[in-house]
């Protein structure tokens, strides 16, 4: 029996050690990696993948922390993947998130991951999916996307998720950034978290009456655990929803495309800093027209 | 005359809308932007591109302008880019940057602009250099490249840089991680900033020991203006050995390998998310495959 086959069998018998040595081999390219993610396939219909998405400061993991412990009273087991922003500087919040995560470390039925995107192209996306499909494997019937709005590659793990709920709270100026950039309308459903400050109601009236499409809005107040169960609720009620409606398959060919284009990225970079490196004198002095010739070279002579 | 080498002359000729209009038309790929860089080319050795990175709060924005305000007195033309957290969300801080830059919005001799690296894969350190070599062009002598140290585009725009100096405050906790992260390694010269908090020197202490070559290292009060001369007069000491040493040579040809990189990815990723889209059920299914499948279709067969 192969390392990969051997490692997927105790993976599947939830054992806490194979699960993180599976998930590092995945995040590290270990060479038995890809096989192991091959034995490992897609995320199955039982398990649902959740992206939670917002700014730095609204309590995005107070409230990942909450809702954890809220389908642990369901006796489902619950995986996290908590994105760190990809600054190679901590920062305060990194560790306070740590801290919020702690009171689930002991349980056996909770598997939490973070990871940073420093370095990596399309690196973090791939890491991403490959941990979200190993927890699924594992058992895990919810499993959590977390990250900071922060970059390409982790705009691209919410690409990954079933359902995808962006976090915002009020007093932070982000309504305006959060539509202009998309976010709603890329987003599922809403949640205002602190929703007992100044403004959150106002701030939740914003969101309802500039997204296109109406969405369903959540407040919630993360520190009390208030609004959260009436969360999960609009949580499942959404992913129903989108399961009938078939937009499901959708998202997991979504999923498919950007944990494959993640992957590739990570391996034409090597080669094409190779090539560039190693053949610069032969290319124009211009960037612009040098990275044109490169792609020919590359594309077979035909490109423009 | 071609509307490009039009815009050059304007550029050539300092005319604030022109410069702006050139380095809008770089950052968002206008059709004569390519002939329009081209004859701009590269940034010539009267002018210094001058990288500032380190982590949101230690007083980044105020340090470049006292520094551009340093450089005016010294009657050179200053050029800065601050490249913004990529987050779609402002955050408090970006706006607080940016008032503290008005002190020069009206000084004609100095051109500022901001991007944001949201959305983009290597589009942003393209159109960072891009603007450098119009602002170089358009006769400034000193070229701020302002990052926060948050993900793989924004990390490349350091090494756009002639020289790079990273920036620390006491009491962030962030000196372990910058060390861990190469960060210390890969500046030229060391700041910390907030000079008259508790524990800058401690904080001096560890990164100078720490440091496996021995680093400059210059402590400022940006608030007051404590040490700017200084670090002035530092940027411009390590400047002329990385210049006498030949490594400037070597640090364009990087420049020039960052900028043909990353306008090379913001070329082939729509091609390869064109082929994934249009073939997706030619693949195989499980990612990791799949992306090697797809290498092979554009390398001509011959990859693993």
């Amino acid at each position: 029996m192969s390392l990969a086959s051997q490692m997927v069998r105790q993976v599947r018998a939830r054992d806490p050690r194979a699960i993180a040595r599976a998930v590092t081999g995945v995040e590290d390219n270990e060479p038995w990696s890809d096989e192991l993610l091959s034995l490992v396939g897609p995320v199955d219909d039982d398990s649902l993948v959740v992206g939670v998405t917002g700014p730095p400061g609204v309590g995005k993991s107070t409230l990942v922390s909450r809702l954890v412990s809220c389908w642990r009273e369901q006796k489902k087991r619950v995986g996290v993947v908590a994105v760190d922003p990809s600054s190679p500087f901590s920062g305060g919040a990194v560790l306070g998130d740590r801290v919020r995560m702690m009171e689930h470390a002991l349980d056996p039925d909770v598997v939490i991951r973070s990871m940073s995107s420093r370095g990596r192209l399309g690196g973090l996306a791939a890491a991403a999916a490959g941990a979200a499909r190993i927890m699924a494997v594992a058992g895990c019937r919810r499993i959590l996307l977390e990250t900071v709005g922060v970059g390409q590659s982790e705009m691209d793990v919410t690409r990954l998720a079933d359902v995808t709920m962006l976090v915002l709270a009020p007093g932070m100026g982000d309504a305006v950034q959060a539509l202009k950039a998309g976010l709603v309308e890329a987003a599922d459903l809403l949640v205002i978290n602190k929703a007992d400050y100044d403004g959150a109601h106002v701030l939740a009236r914003q969101m309802e009456s500039a997204a296109v499409f109406p969405r369903p809005l959540v407040m919630t107040v993360a520190t009390t655990g208030q609004g959260v169960e009436h969360l999960l609720q609009t949580i499942d009620r959404v992913a129903e929803s989108i399961a009938r409606s078939g937009d499901r398959g959708k998202r997991r060919q979504q999923a498919w495309a950007t944990e494959t284009m993640a992957r590739l990225l990570d391996l034409l970079q090597p080669r094409l800093q190779q090539m560039l490196d190693s053949e610069a004198g032969t290319f124009s002095s211009e960037p612009r027209v040098a990275a044109r010739e490169l792609l020919s070279r590359f594309f077979g002579g035909d490109q423009k």
